[in-house]
């Protein structure tokens, strides 16, 4: 069968990662080396630069600096938080044709993923020949089908480092730490602390996602029994916990010991633990609470290189697939048997990406709700790689002299 | 003159940095080098650790593992926040005189140098023999005599990073982000993030810092102006910023909007600016807030290297004269002139590093008082060392068709 020849377009999606750029350049390296793709169009913010026909040329680009744009956070090409309509979707699919795309790469989540199974199934219809891939990225890993995403092992090294170093920081001080961490609706980032505790009584010392109901009386007692036994706690929470109507905690009129009305704001999560800790476990305590925003998915020079390599590869596979295979779908990650971490990049179809995520699954979240399992430490530490090494010292006692 | 035998203290106070440990594991390294230093002990929690007489016995530290627990965040022999009155230095140096030291050597800011002082006094008054020396840290750099303090480096080099890649992050889906940066009276550290900026529109646009009064119709004209020329529009604010009257901005009802009262907490200046921000320039506008809260004094395996370097040599250098010359004294880094960037290290009298601190200089500061200066980047920058690269696409747009 004659390759399909054509011009080819790649956009980002959603929030950026610390890798997302990998992926763009493992699509840009891997085109340049099919000489049916005769044109490699970067759509300017996702689907918006597709639909206003705004593309950077990025056959123009030096192949010489493209590592530094690897080595990039944040979206190259720009992204948007956008879910065209059916009819954006054929005014998508009409540039296409007026541009001669026949090869469509879109770096993003599932919502991207959706995206892409649309246009795709326009051009089916249409018989217009279209290779279309979904190429997987969010730091929040809860795609389908894949074992993790490209820019989750950025994120949780970071969210691993941040509560080791905390921790410490905690240790020298003492007394209780909260620290917040974002992600609504998936535990798997603020799991990710969890790589943080070494030794048995390195933070963190409790950990609360969104996948189990928070109950304020159990939290309560939970930070009793570690700071009673330890001087200092330092908990690791998700910005989604709900109590178990499924109310957002720091919302909830009944667990507001102070009469206060609670405005929602960046802090606002920590800040209601901190003055609940306060009024029930004594208001004179250290309570000091931090709540980790954009710096999870864009802080620079400190990605996971098993999380940069994978993203670079997620991107080069759907391009090898497009045009070696001629077929479309979305690139997984599937981790291989055995004790040595190895993954394979296998197809998969658009349809299965598409729409739903995962939460965080059962055996990864300790009974009692409060803690995260060695199984998601099995499972995580390949994905972060290499953390920095902190050591504390021996700390022998002198004896006393009388 | 014979040497002063005896055994030494070692102890660190205030706020940990990144740092802090190299200047402990300094200290211990070059005691171990000198006979006369019979004991080595490592308070425990500062003046409060010799208050309660909580040694560990740093002689069975074993060599090997120093270099891993200098390179950890954290005060190893954990820290306090606490100034002694004279009854407790008092009771310090009778500790000092049951337990044979003659050394002690005190790692923190202006208020370690000041207790150090006192107990120095103390000793000279009664004609014991002892040696006293503050190490200097603080990331607020905010001492005087030397050209900057151990630990600035590092929570510069943090800051600026985080700023380079929360640009990076605004830059792909545009709109408005805040980052308030922790140090509630010195805009050094605010002031980092100028670092960050590489070329004229990367972030961040605009800073503001404690030195200078927060006008909020200045702010609003800022950055609308930003906004209206990029599409978007980072600022960097200290949490000290105040208006003229000396007032803290998000508790001055006057430029509330909104008729909220402002909860004070971690997110309140942030999400209160972007609330101004909404209701003077556009409701639909994106406005984000973060607050750079711990990780900028602990954040592992993202030291700057000068500046552990340099923490290292100032507990060393103490030992040394100490031991050499006899001394007392604080050790101050003083930049040799030249256009590569040296420093030596020089014995300050106690006296003139204790109670006082600096602000930030008027050189460093635009006139608008809205940027930091290219002086402050000339001085800041050898002390934060290498700085991860990141790197835009060349971007040539590609011409629409018709």
């Amino acid at each position: 069968m004659a390759k399909l020849k054509g011009n080819a377009v790649v956009g980002q999606s959603g929030g950026p990662t610390c890798v997302i750029n990998q992926s763009l350049v493992g699509v840009i390296t891997e085109c340049r080396k099919h000489p049916e793709i005769t044109g490699l169009f970067g759509a300017v913010e996702g689907v918006k630069g597709i639909l206003n026909e705004n593309f950077y040329d990025l056959m123009k680009e030096k192949p010489a600096s493209l590592e530094a744009v690897a080595a990039t956070p944040g979206a190259a090409l720009r992204s948007v938080r956008k879910k065209p309509t059916a009819e954006e979707c054929q005014k998508m699919f009409e540039i296409f044709k007026k541009y001669g795309v026949r090869y469509f790469f879109y770096i993003g989540g599932n919502d991207s993923a959706e995206t892409a199974n649309i246009v795709n199934q326009m051009a089916a219809r249409e018989n217009y020949e279209l290779r279309v891939f979904h190429v997987p990225k969010t730091i929040d890993n809860d795609l389908l089908v894949t074992d993790h995403c490209p820019g989750y092992g950025s994120a949780a090294k970071f969210v691993a480092a941040a509560i080791a170093g905390d921790g410490l920081d905690n240790e020298s001080l003492q007394g209780i730490k909260i620290d917040i961490i974002m992600g609504r609706h998936a535990g798997c980032r603020p799991a990710a602390a969890r790589l943080a505790r070494t030794e048995p009584d390195t933070a963190p010392h409790l950990i609360y996602v969104p996948e189990r109901p928070f109950i304020m009386k159990n939290f309560l007692a939970d930070v009793d029994r570690v700071y009673k036994k330890l001087g200092r706690c330092l908990i690791a929470v998700s910005e989604g916990i709900a109590d178990a109507n499924g109310d957002p905690v720091y919302k909830s009129k009944e667990v507001d010991a102070h009469g206060n009305v609670q405005l929602s704001g960046t802090g606002a999560l920590g800040d209601f633990l901190a003055a609940e800790i306060r009024a029930n476990l004594g208001e004179k305590l250290r309570v000091r609470a931090d709540t980790f925003g954009y710096l999870q998915r864009s802080f620079p020079g400190f990605a996971s290189e098993v999380d940069a390599k994978e993203a670079r590869q997620v991107g080069i596979h759907a391009v090898k697939h497009a045009c070696k295979n001629n077929s479309d779908g979305s690139i997984s990650i599937i981790r291989k048997p055995g004790k040595k971490y190895a993954v394979e990049y296998v197809l998969t179809p658009l349809a299965s990406v598409a729409k739903h995520t995962k939460s965080l699954p059962d055996e990864f979240i300790n009974a009692e709700g409060n803690d995260i399992t060695d199984a998601f430490v099995r499972y995580a530490l390949p994905l972060v790689g290499k953390m920095p090494v902190v050591k504390r010292l021996a700390g022998k006692m002198l004896k006393k002299r009388s």
